[in-house]
C-alpha cells in the first residue's frame, strides 16, 4: 500500500490581538468557541511578542484586530500573529481587520506621498495573510489592493434597522455630509423604505481649493428627524458642523450615525454638546469608558462579523448576506 | 586588471502600438526622436505578431498605446510589446497609456465581480513593465494598483488654458455633472481665476436605487457661460442630459469638457444635437474622422506626454509640472 | 472550546466563456452539472464584464473558454472570469484552454521578438489560475511555461479510432505533413495497429532558407488510403498540398485528420476542393455552420475534457488515460 | 445542478531519494505504508532523472532525502523530485531533509560570501516545496531561512534516553565541546535528571584569532562518565580533542554523542583510536559498512520522523512532541 | 533617429526619520550634503504620515531611522518612506536600520512562536527596499533574512580604538559576559593588541533549565582593567552583574561596552550604581539627556554610517572597512 | 545642497567556476580582462565554498561555468556564485552556460517526469541571476523558460567557416542526422552556399514505438563529402550509426560537426573507430586531454562569448551577430 487515505476535516480557530480583546471574544461567542489562548505582551523596548497555546496546525484562522491607537503597534501585532500562524502550519489565514488602517490614504494627493492603504495590504500579504474581512471601506476600491478575496461587510444594515426601530415612526430624511458620499446615503433612503433624501452641500472659495466658506443644506429637512451618516467619526468636525445646519434649516432633529468611532480628541466633546439627540456606532473600534457619554449608542459589530466568518469557513455566500452588494 | 570600465548612458527610445500612431508620432516628435521602427501584423486567427526593427539592448523604453477599441486587442499588442522589450535587455519600460482600460471596473459594486483595472495593471507588471505613465485616471487609487511608480498626469492645465484663452472674457460658471465629482470642479474654478461653482444633483427615488427623477442644477447659472466637466466622455447621456439641464437654468451657453473622448454610439449625435456650443476634449483616444464634427475640438495631449517622457527620462519633477498634485 | 470541526467537502463547478458555449454545456453535461449561470456583456468600448450570478466560494472550478477568433477578446474574458473567481474565493482555480492561444509562438525566431506563449502563460499564473487542462501542444516544451501543473490531454485515441472503425478494413498508412512530426506519427501507426509510415520531404532551396521547392512523399503510399495528420489546420495550405502530393505518388485516397481546426481563410474553400476524401477534426475550437462542408468530420472533445476534469477533481490518475503520455 | 459536492479525503504518501533509502523505507514502515516507486537514474553525463510510477494527484506528499556525499547529487535529485511532484498534482509537498544540506555556511564570515544556507532553502520553495522537516539544525535562525512552515526535530529525547537506559547507573556529567553550545547541554543535563555539566574552554592566543593553544575542561568531571554531545560529527577532530581532555582531567570514560554522522574521513580513524568507550549517532545520513566500528551505535532517527509526519498529516502538534521546544 | 542619448548621473539622497534626527543630520554631514526635506506627522487616530519636499527621481535613496522606542511606530514610518520613495521613482533605496528591530526574535524558542527579525526584513522587501545597511546583529544569521545585499558594519574598530586611547596604559584583559560570546571577544583582544581573554560562565542548576545559580569568571582578572563587551545593554542586568563578579574576582576595574544603548528601564540606575568605571555605547540609538549619567561615554556611529554609504555609492568596498570581515 | 551627483559608470567583471576554467580564462583574454581572482573548494562533506577575492560592488558580473561532469556540483557551484554576487551587490549577474545543463529534460513525455530545463531556469532566476547567455540550445523554446532575458548564440557560423576553409573545394553536402532536425541543415546549406542536403530517415517499426529498424539516407550523397551536423554528442551512438549509413550510400567522406561534446563513454571509441574523417566540436563543454583522438578538432567558443559578452556590456547587438536569428 503506497497511500494512507482520511478524510479531510476543517478547523475553525479565532485568535484576537489586544486591541480590543472585548470584540474577539464576542466574535467567538457568536461562533460558538473560544478565543484561542494567547500570550503576547511587549518587551522593554517596545517590541510585541506572541505565542499561541495550542496547537493551531491545520486549522482556518481567523485574525481580529482593531486598528486602533496606538495603531503601528496593533498593526505589528498583528503581522506578527499572521507570522506566527503561518510558520505554525494553519491552512489557511483570514485577517479581520473592521477597520482597515491608513485606509484614507489611498491615493498621492501630492506628489511624493505614499500610498500607506496599499503598503498595509502588501504588508499583511508578505506576513502570510490569505484573505481580508473588513467593514465598510472609505473607498470600495481598497478591495483591489489585496491580492486575494476580500469580504466587504457593511453595518447598514445593522445601523439601519437600529434607526428604523427607535425612529421608525418620526418623518425622516437621510442627509450625507458630503455632496461625495450621496450613493451610500441613498442606500440607506431605501433600506428605511424609501425616505427624503439630502446632504450637505460645502460652498468653497473657488479661489483657494479646499477652503469652506459654507455649509448649505440641499433639499427639504424641515420638521426632519435628519439620519447624519458617514463611514467614520474621527475628530467630528465635519459632522457636528453638517448637524448645526441641519438644525438652522428647521431640522426637527438629527441623528448621527457612523460605523467607525475614531473619536479622536475633541470627537466626544464637540459630539456632547452638539446639537444632535443621539449618536448611534459601531465598535468596530474600541470605545473606552472614558469616551463614553449619555447619547452615544454603540452597536455590536460582532454578529456581523460572527455570520461572515461561518459563511467564509462553511463557504456559504457573504454576498447573499448583503442583497448582491460587494 | 579585472575589470573594465565604461561611463554608463542611457538612450531614450519611443514605441508606439498600432491602435493610435498618430499619436506616438507626436509624442516622439515632441522628444526629438522618431519612433522605433516596428513590425505589427495579426496572424490568419487573431494573434497579434510585434517585432522592432532596430536593436533596443540597454534603451529606457516608453510604449505608448491607446486602449480604444477594439481594447482587448490593443491591451494585448501593449503586453506583447512590454515582452519583446524585456526579453530583448531593455533596462527599463515605461508604459505608456494615456487612458487606462477597464479603469471604470476599480472595484467590485456586487459579489462575484472582477476588479479588471486592478488586473490590467497586474498584467502589465507580469509582462516587463517598470513603470506606469497615465492620464486622468477614473479614480486616483488606481494609482495603488500597480506596484511600482505610476506618473499620473492632468490634462486640466491644457484644457483650462484653452477655455480661458477662448471664453476668459466671458462671465464662465464651472459645472461638475455629479455631486461626487466636485473636487475636480473646484481644481477647475480655481485655475479659471477663481469663479463660481455649480453642480449637477440627480434627484433619485429613494425606494428605488440609482433611479434617476430629475436632474436639479445646484449653484447659480443664469447668464453664464458653464464649463461642464467630466473625466471621459462614452455614450455622452450623462453630460448631455447635464447641459440641458443647464440651458433650462438659465445658462448662456454650455461648453462640454472631457479628457478621453471614448464616444461611443451614440455619443456623437447626441453631443451633436445638444445645446452645448462646444465639445472639448484630448486625444488621449484616437477619434477617426467620421466622429469629428463641427462644434467638436480636439487638444493634442502629446506635448504633455512628451514632457512627462522627458522628466522621466533625464530625472526632473514630474510633480513640479502640476503644482505638486500627483 | 477553542475550535469548531466539520468534514471538508469539495465542490466541482464548470464555468464557460463565450467564445464557445456549446462546448461548455457539453463538459458540464458530462460531468452532470449545468454551467453555472455567468453575465458576460461588453461595454460599449469594448472592456468585457463578467459577473457570476451564484455564490462559487470554496468550489473547485473549472473555466472553459475556447481562444479562437476574437482571440484577444477571449483570452481577456478568460482571465477576467479567472480574477473574479479568484476574488470571489473559488478554492482552486483550473483554466481549461483547448487551444493554447498563441502556442506558436513558442520562441524567438529572430531578435526582438516576444515569447507570447509563455506570456499567456504569466498572465493567466498573475489573474489567479492554480493549474491548466489543454489539448494537442504544438510543442511539448509549453509545458514547461506555465509554473505549476499542466494537464496536456491527446485527442489522438479519440481520432485514431474513429479512423480505424471507419476505415479499418482498408490498407492504410499514416503519413506526417512535415518530417519534423514523425513521432507523432508513428504513435498514430502503433494506434492503427502497425500501419506503414510515410512523410512528406519538403525539398528546398539550400541557398535561400525556407524556399520550397517541391513537396516529396518519403516511403511507399500507392494503393493506400493515408491518413494525414497534424495538430492543427490554419490556413490549410501545406496539409492540401500533402495531399495532392500522396495522391500524385498513387495513393488510394486521402483523410486529413487535425485537433484544432483553426480554418482560417482561405482553408474552408481549400480543404473543400482538395483531394481528400475526409477531413476529420474535433470541436477544441468553435466551428460555426458557414464553415462546414460535406466531407468534413467533427468529433466532441467534450467527453474527453469532462474525463479528465473528473479525474483532476477526484484526484484520480490523468496519466493513466493516456499509457502513460504526457 | 451547477455543483457537484463530494467529501474531501487528503491521502499520504511518501517518497525517497536515493541518497539512503533505507531511511525512506524505515519512515514508511512506521507509518504503515511503502514507498512510491520510484524511478531514478543518472544520464551518461550525469543529469539526474526521475519518475513516479503511480499517480501522485492530490496527495500529501512527503519527500524524504540525505544530504550527504555526493551531497550537490543528492540536493539536486530531492529538487527533481519536488519539481516532478509539482508539476504531477500533488496538493501539498513536504520536504523531508533530516540533515539541512549547506546548513553551516549561515552567514558571511567574510565579505563576498554566499549564504548557501539560505540558498538551499530558496531552491526547494522554487520547486515548489511548501514545507520543510527538518533535525536538530546547525543554528536554530535556519528556521527563519524557508518562508513557509519548517518543523524542527529534536535526536535529544531519543539519544538521552538510549544514554540513560544504558549508564543510567553510572555517576554520569554531560559536557559541551563548545562554550558556544552550553544551551543545548542543559538541556541533556536536565533529561538525563539533573546531572552535572561541564564544557571544554578552549584557550586561545588573544593575538592570533582562531589559533587555539590548549582544551581546558570547566567543570568536575573526575570519576564521571561524561556524555559529550554535539549537533553533527564532521572530520572528529574537535569532539575526540575534547575527549582526550576529559579523560586527562580524570574522567572515568567519556561516551560521544551526535545526531548527523557525516564522518568525513578521518573521522572513523580518529574515533576508533580514541578514548572514548561509545559513539552514539543517528542515521539521519547513511553510514556504510565500511564506516562502522565496533563502538559506534546508530540509532533509528525513523520513528521521531514517522511521528512527526503523522502528526503533520493528521494536524497534530509536533510541538508536544518536544515539550512545547520548537 | 530614434534613439537619444545622455550620459547618466548618479544622485545620492539622504532621508532620515523621526525617531533620531540627529543621527541622521550627523551622517549627511559626514556626506556633504544635507538631509531631504520631509514632511512627517501623525494623524489624530495615530496614522504616519509622509511627504518628501523635493523630487527624488532617480536619486540613490539612503534612508535612516532607528528603531527604538515606540519601535512599531518608527518601523512603520520607516516603511511609508520606503513606500513613498518607490512610488516616487527612486532609482534605488537602501534601508539604514543602525539597530534592527525585533533583531532578538531570531528563531522559535518554542512552537507557535513568530521569527519576527525576519518578518521586519520581509517587510521591508515589499514595501520597496533593495539593500539594507545596519550595524552589530545579535546573530549573523540575519544577514540571510533579507533577499538581497546587507551591509553589516562592526563598532568594534570604533569602540576598541577609543578604549585603547584611553586605557592602553593599562593592563587590560577583555571578558565576554556570555560563553557564547566568546569569539566576539577574541577580535577585540586581537584589536587590542594581544591582551588575555575572559568570560563569565554561568553556573546553572542542572534540574531546572535555565536557572543560574552564580556567575564564575574564568580567566585570570586579577589587577587588571576588565573590558566587558557585549551587542547591546537593554535592562543592564547581566552586564551589570558580570561585572560585579568580576570585581569580586580581584578586577582592577570594569569598563562597559556596548553598541546598542536600548537602555531600558532601570538600566540607567543599574549603571549608574555599578562598580564600573565607564560605560561606553554608540549612538545607533538615541539617548535623551535623562538617560545620561556622568560616567556613560557616546561615541558617534555617524562616521562608519557616513563611510559605508559613501563606499555604496561610490561602488567601493564596504568589506575592506573591517579587514574582510562581514 | 540635498543631493550629491556623479557621473555613473560601468564595470565589467568575468567569473569563472571550476568546471573549465580554461574557457573563462579564454574569453577573459578576448575581452581584456583577468578573470576576478575566486576561491573555490569543497568541505570534507561535498558543500562547496566560494569567495570572490575582490571587490565587486556595483559590477556588471558575467559567471562563466561549463555544465559537465559532475554536473550537478558544477550547476551548484553556478548558483552559489550568483548568490555571493547578489549579496556582494553586483549591479547585474549574467549567467554564462554556454551548455545549459539539463536541456534535454525539457518537456514531460510521461506523467509524472519533472521538467528539469525549467527548474534550472528557475534556480538561477531565485539565486539572482538577471540574464543568461547561453549557446545552440537543444530546443528554442528554453529561451522562453528564462524570465528575463536569454541571448542564444549560434556556433554555427563558427563551424561552417571552418568547414568552408578547409573543405570548400570538395563537393559537399550536409546531411541531418534526424528527420526533425532539417531546418537547422538547412541554415548550413545555405551557410556553405547552398550546397545539397540530405538526411537519415530512420525506419521504424510501427507497432512498437521507437524501435529502429534501419537508418535510410533521403536525399544524394553519393560520392560526396557529407557534413553531418548535430547539436552535442553524448554518447555518439546515433551520428556513428548515420556515418555508417552514408558511407554505405556512397559518401565520399563523412565529417561529423557538434557543438557540445559531451563525450560520455563509449563515445570517444565509437567516434575514433567510425568511418568519420574528421570530427568537429567546441569546447563550449571541457575536453580533457584522454578523449582527444587524433581526428578530434576543437574550436574554440571563447571569441563568440567574448562578443557576446561585450555587446551585453556595450549595449550593442547580439542579434546582429547572427543575422537576425535569435
Amino acid at each position: 500500500m503506497t497511500s494512507y487515505t482520511k478524510t479531510t476535516e476543517k478547523n475553525l480557530m479565532v485568535f484576537s490581538g489586544r486591541a480590543h480583546p472585548e470584540l474577539g471574544e464576542a466574535v467567538a461567542a457568536q461562533l460558538g468557541v473560544s478565543l484561542v489562548p494567547t500570550s503576547a505582551y511587549d518587551f522593554a523596548n517596545g517590541e510585541t511578542y506572541v505565542r499561541f497555546e495550542e496547537s493551531v496546525r491545520g486549522c482556518d484562522a481567523f485574525v481580529i484586530q482593531s486598528h486602533t491607537v496606538p495603531i503601528n503597534s496593533w498593526i505589528m501585532e498583528h503581522l506578527i500573529m499572521v507570522d506566527a500562524l503561518k510558520r505554525a502550519s494553519a491552512k489557511r489565514i483570514t485577517v479581520v481587520m473592521p477597520f482597515w488602517g491608513y485606509s484614507r490614504q489611498d491615493k498621492k494627493h501630492r506628489g511624493r506621498e505614499p500610498i500607506s492603504a496599499r503598503l498595509v495590504a502588501d504588508l499583511f500579504h508578505t506576513a502570510g495573510a490569505d484573505r481580508i474581512i473588513t467593514v465598510d471601506l472609505h473607498a470600495d476600491q481598497l478591495q483591489g489592493y489585496f491580492d486575494g478575496p476580500v469580504d466587504h461587510l457593511h453595518a447598514l444594515p445593522l445601523l439601519a434597522d437600529y434607526i428604523k426601530e427607535k425612529y421608525g415612526d418620526s418623518d425622516l430624511a437621510v442627509v450625507s455630509p458630503d455632496a461625495g458620499r450621496i450613493k451610500v446615503a441613498e442606500k440607506w433612503a431605501a433600506r428605511l423604505g424609501g425616505v427624503p433624501l439630502a446632504f450637505i452641500h460645502k460652498t468653497r472659495r473657488t479661489d483657494v481649493a479646499n477652503e469652506v466658506v459654507a455649509n448649505r443644506v440641499v433639499g427639504d429637512v424641515s420638521g426632519k428627524i435628519c439620519v447624519l451618516t458617514d463611514d467614520m467619526i474621527d475628530t467630528g468636525g465635519t459632522i457636528v458642523k453638517a448637524s448645526e445646519a441641519l438644525m438652522a434649516d428647521g431640522a426637527a432633529g438629527v441623528v448621527i450615525v457612523g460605523t467607525h468611532a475614531i473619536l479622536s480628541d475633541p470627537a466626544v466633546d464637540r459630539l456632547k454638546n452638539s446639537s444632535a439627540i443621539e449618536v448611534v456606532v459601531t465598535d468596530t473600534l474600541p470605545i473606552p469608558d472614558e469616551k463614553r457619554f449619555d447619547k452615544l449608542t454603540v452597536l455590536s459589530i460582532a454578529p456581523l462579523l460572527g455570520r461572515a466568518i461561518r459563511a467564509v469557513f462553511e463557504d456559504g455566500s457573504v454576498t447573499s448576506m448583503f442583497d448582491g452588494h460587494a
